[in-house]
């Protein structure tokens, strides 16, 4: 067994390959450079994790891993051109290095040569795991196309934000456990709990990732709050702000929408604690999290083998904010 | 055994049916709405072909002839956004109808649905399918950023043209094919051989398709000529006469591809007849039909199974302009 940390750097060392042709350089290089920009690996890492809680690590999980890194890095070429996004991580990204076109076809390669990798594995699971993955895929671009009619539109009903959260964010940590599972020949209801686990802290991270934005420390989560606040952004917190703010509330929370006032941030923030947002959001959360390790408990292997995805929530989901 | 236009009145009356969710409405109306703008479904039917070629058609060439035309759409949609195109049959583009983002995620998810149609298929020769359409699919992607370099460069060398034009266009007509003569349990041999023919004929339409652009006659072709000459369109046409003018015209050549004077098709129409790129084109398109017939020959089946390739192919590549 070995531990999220060891995981991830066994499989940053396992990704760090080419996965691309040399020729046209003017296409893959677009590509090079975006994986060249690291990130956490995470699903990768829970899909050799969801393997690994039933059975040694088999090769396939490794291709699907894999797969599931270009996936989601196809997604976030994707996203930056939909964005208009200038950085990412730090760096500029794809479109603005490279133009919108060859961002648009690096994306587009990624994701074929994602179906590569995934067409490696035995025979045996082969259907299932494309099935999974091809669901998984298109209801990220639906969760992908519903935030963007959410930004359009004045209200969003809190189960419609919740299923978009889904869509975008959870079920591809989902899929990625579950991928694992069925290489590591989990039954079925493993598979399930597994996927709920993965669904349900997906839930719960985005929640938190929308709590910090408002109300987190700027000196533990790195970054300056309110970001969301000044962009307008449809939150958990903005939603449920919304639902249940009385008459005058609401009026200067619709102003302040329209408006960009120097105190802006300041003021939507006294809203939200005046409608106590900030103690809902953390029992969201919590709330999200306990379903989340539920479907884990409920998962029919020695709990001791279920330690590094509980360090993985853990690490997602951080209980000192 | 079917005719062209039999197979093909088959193949739009098995592809008319719903590919998407009906949800996010917002998503997936922009792809009902590019299938149903319609196309000469060329390629699929070109997989049917393969098929019946060998065997009775299998309900797995459907699948695949399914998946290659949303593959085919989804490379157009992508490609309008690219080449910021308004109008794509007579008809808006997705991207004028529905905005860019939408447009590039209707595409993603069209190429994700065309690999669920894929892997439907018998596990038998799953992987093999799966492997020549994700090839062909980095071909057709690499062939789209050769097209948009070669557009940025002053000069192109034909072999690299010729290059672009087989990725681009080319190898999904020959990949077509053999996929379809994988499922009707072809051999090796055969598979290559109709591998070639496709290929070459891809060839033979977009030199001939060039060749109408500057010297077709406008009634038959139904279009303006010279289209490309205004563009400044690299073209088998211009790179060529670009490699045999001389001096003079060479000269010339270039300032008209700088400026846009009133009688600019006719001078390069001129430069091009100088030149005898108009007889060289002929002979070039002559020489890729050919070559495409001669592997076609090479298939090991009774001739008379081969009418309704011959039929296809007359279609694309008619003698008489």
């Amino acid at each position: 067994m070995f531990s999220f940390k060891e995981l991830t750097a066994q499989f940053t060392k396992h990704f760090n390959t080419a996965h691309f042709p040399k020729e046209p350089q003017s296409l893959y290089a677009a590509d090079d450079y975006f994986l060249g920009l690291g990130g956490k690996r995470i699903r990768p890492v829970m899909c050799l994790m969801g393997n690994e809680l039933f059975d040694e690590i088999h090769d396939d999980a490794w291709q699907v891993a894999t797969a599931i890194e270009l996936f989601h890095n196809f997604t976030l070429i994707h996203d930056d051109i939909m964005d208009a996004a200038a950085l990412r991580r730090g760096l500029e990204t794809v479109h603005f290095k490279y133009g919108s076109n060859t961002a648009l076809l690096a994306g587009d390669v990624m994701l074929v040569v994602a179906y590569e990798y995934l067409n490696k594995i035995n025979t045996s699971y082969l259907k299932s795991i494309i099935n999974i993955f091809s669901k998984t895929a298109k209801e990220v671009c639906e969760g992908q196309q519903l935030d963007m009619d959410f930004e359009k539109m004045q209200n969003v009903v809190l189960d419609d934000y919740l299923k978009m959260i889904e869509l975008k964010t959870s079920v591809l940590l989902a899929a990625s456990l579950k991928m694992g599972a069925i290489i590591g020949g989990a039954g079925e209801g493993n598979q399930e709990n597994l996927y709920q686990f993965g669904k349900n802290l997906g839930i719960a991270f985005q929640v938190q990732d929308d709590y910090l934005d408002a109300f987190g420390d700027p000196d533990k989560v790195g970054k300056t709050v309110g970001g969301d606040i000044r962009q307008n952004k449809k939150t958990f917190l903005l939603i449920h702000a919304m639902e249940t703010a009385n008459a005058q509330q609401k009026d200067e929370l619709g102003q302040l929408l329209q408006t960009n006032p120097e105190n802006k941030v300041e003021r939507v923030l006294q809203i939200f604690r005046d409608c106590n947002v900030d103690d809902w959001a953390r029992q969201l959360k919590q709330h999200y999290f306990d379903k989340a390790l539920f479907h884990l408990e409920e998962v029919a292997v020695l709990s001791a083998r279920k330690k590094p995805l509980i360090e993985i929530a853990g690490f997602l989901i951080q209980r000192d904010y």
